[in-house]
């Protein structure tokens, strides 16, 4: 049986996750707002539309991936957006990195609607996402995970369900970048410690990820950092930015103060002060480097 | 060939390693300052020896796992010390987490008397000493290092070289505590933040240990933190005090600012001012938690 879908967003996430839907021979419909970008893809078979409404006309389970809370909304709920022309029982996939509050609040929207809302925020940089290596976080109604499922199954090498509440992958989703931009904190810190005592970084950062930290996470920044390589960015900063502001913001909302949060904000502020908006977000660990005079 | 070797310090680390040891055929001279804990020791065959200054008459190389910079220089340097009665092309392998500082002095010191310091911290609480699954960061004279190897290896699984330089293991073991005490903050964060939201830290801790950090240290820490079993500890708070302290003093005199140590040492100083000092140094989170009203 062959599927159709649609895809809305096609940045740097978006796009290579749509072509491996088409590869899978995926009957994909197309929007991007800027519309070049749907032109790789519909080389390869997709068909592009003008507008957000027109998708439900022609695909049950629609997927987005667009850059942040304002733009989704206005995916979904302006006058030429998703839910102006809904279909019963059909499915919004939304895989973009957003707020738990926003997200509460489209699946109100998209209840009214008849529309079911399955949130999948995904882990993984470009690289991931060209290679269906991404890990999808999912929350939402049951009936439409089961349908949506196969479709990520293209996408992604894990999938992991929290549950009913479609916000929860999207907490998830938050508290993991956090973590992750954590690490590069903390690695530039340690290393500038090392590198100034006289260790060599490469050594160390062999010796953590070969015991304490064999992560992904560790090895990736850890080789970044250590060779200053910050530029082409797989994560910009002012991405990393929108992220640990919308944690902070959901978290000043729920009363839970995060002190490492804090510098984390500060860290990627003053990267943005300084240029860097153009470089990955570990790009905040030449600050580090530069106020301990390496 | 059977290896002859001394043993000062039979905390709950030192203890587990010398009886290891002892198990692989090792003959052992054992000292420690208070008298009974020798005693475990001695059934098994150690032989108790009154004062660290007789150790270099039976031993050819010693090891010393004490508790502080202070009591290491009391090892070495006091009337009756190790260095009192050295004897030529001798060796003394340090795993205490000590200063760079006292190490590089005590190198001198050693030198003074023709004995070889060798640093040899380890990562690994008392169970992985136990099986004899330690890390060992090793750095000093490169022929010392090759004698000692063979006996390191009875009480650890892996031994990693950083070098002629004998400070450099100890700063080596320095970033790495800290980076560990960093993620059980940073955990502490992100389950206050996921709970408060509604989702099950179980269920964020076993998708994190299974995409992003399938590391030992975010699954040991993550499982204590999410069962709040902080006791009995494996590390106690006050000896991470100490260890952040080391990092932060070695960082002051290098020149090197520290803003994640710092509010480590803050929560860790929380701790002890709430009573928590026979707690894991885990139980930080127990603050976060408090403050997030959890």
């Amino acid at each position: 049986m062959g599927f159709t879908a649609g895809f809305i967003g096609l940045g740097s996430m978006g796009s290579p996750i749509a072509m491996n839907l088409i590869k899978k021979g995926v009957k994909l419909y197309v929007y991007n707002r800027t519309k070049d970008k749907t032109e790789p893809l519909v080389r390869q078979g997709a068909i592009p539309l003008s507008s957000p409404q027109d998708m439900f006309n022609y695909c049950d389970i629609v997927f987005s991936m667009v850059a942040n809370d304002l733009a989704l909304q206005q995916i979904c709920l302006s006058e030429n957006g998703l839910l102006n022309n809904s279909k019963k029982e059909a499915i919004h996939v939304s895989m973009s990195t957003i707020s738990p509050m926003l997200c509460k609040e489209l699946v109100e929207k998209h209840k009214e609607k008849n529309v079911y809302y399955v949130s999948c925020p995904v882990f993984g940089r470009p690289d991931a996402a060209e290679n269906a290596k991404l890990a999808v976080c999912m929350a939402g109604d049951d009936l439409a995970k089961m349908k949506v499922k196969p479709l990520l199954e293209f996408v992604s090498q894990s999938i992991y369900d929290f549950g009913h509440h479609a916000e929860n992958a999207n907490t998830v989703k938050l508290s993991g970048n956090f973590l992750i931009l954590n690490v590069i904190e903390a690695l530039a810190e340690a290393f500038s410690y090392a590198k100034k005592s006289g260790v060599q970084i490469e050594d160390l950062l062999t010796f953590l990820t070969l015991t304490l930290f064999p992560s992904p996470v560790y090895k990736n920044y850890g080789t970044i950092i250590s060779n200053q390589q910050y530029d082409p960015p797989g994560f910009k900063m002012d991405l990393g930015l929108k992220d640990i502001n919308l944690l902070l913001r959901s978290a000043d909302h729920l009363k839970i103060p995060l002190p490492l949060a804090g510098i984390l904000h500060d860290r990627l502020m003053t990267g943005l002060a300084q240029g860097r908006e153009n470089l990955d977000w570990s790009a905040i660990a030449m600050t580090q480097m530069e106020e301990s005079g390496i």
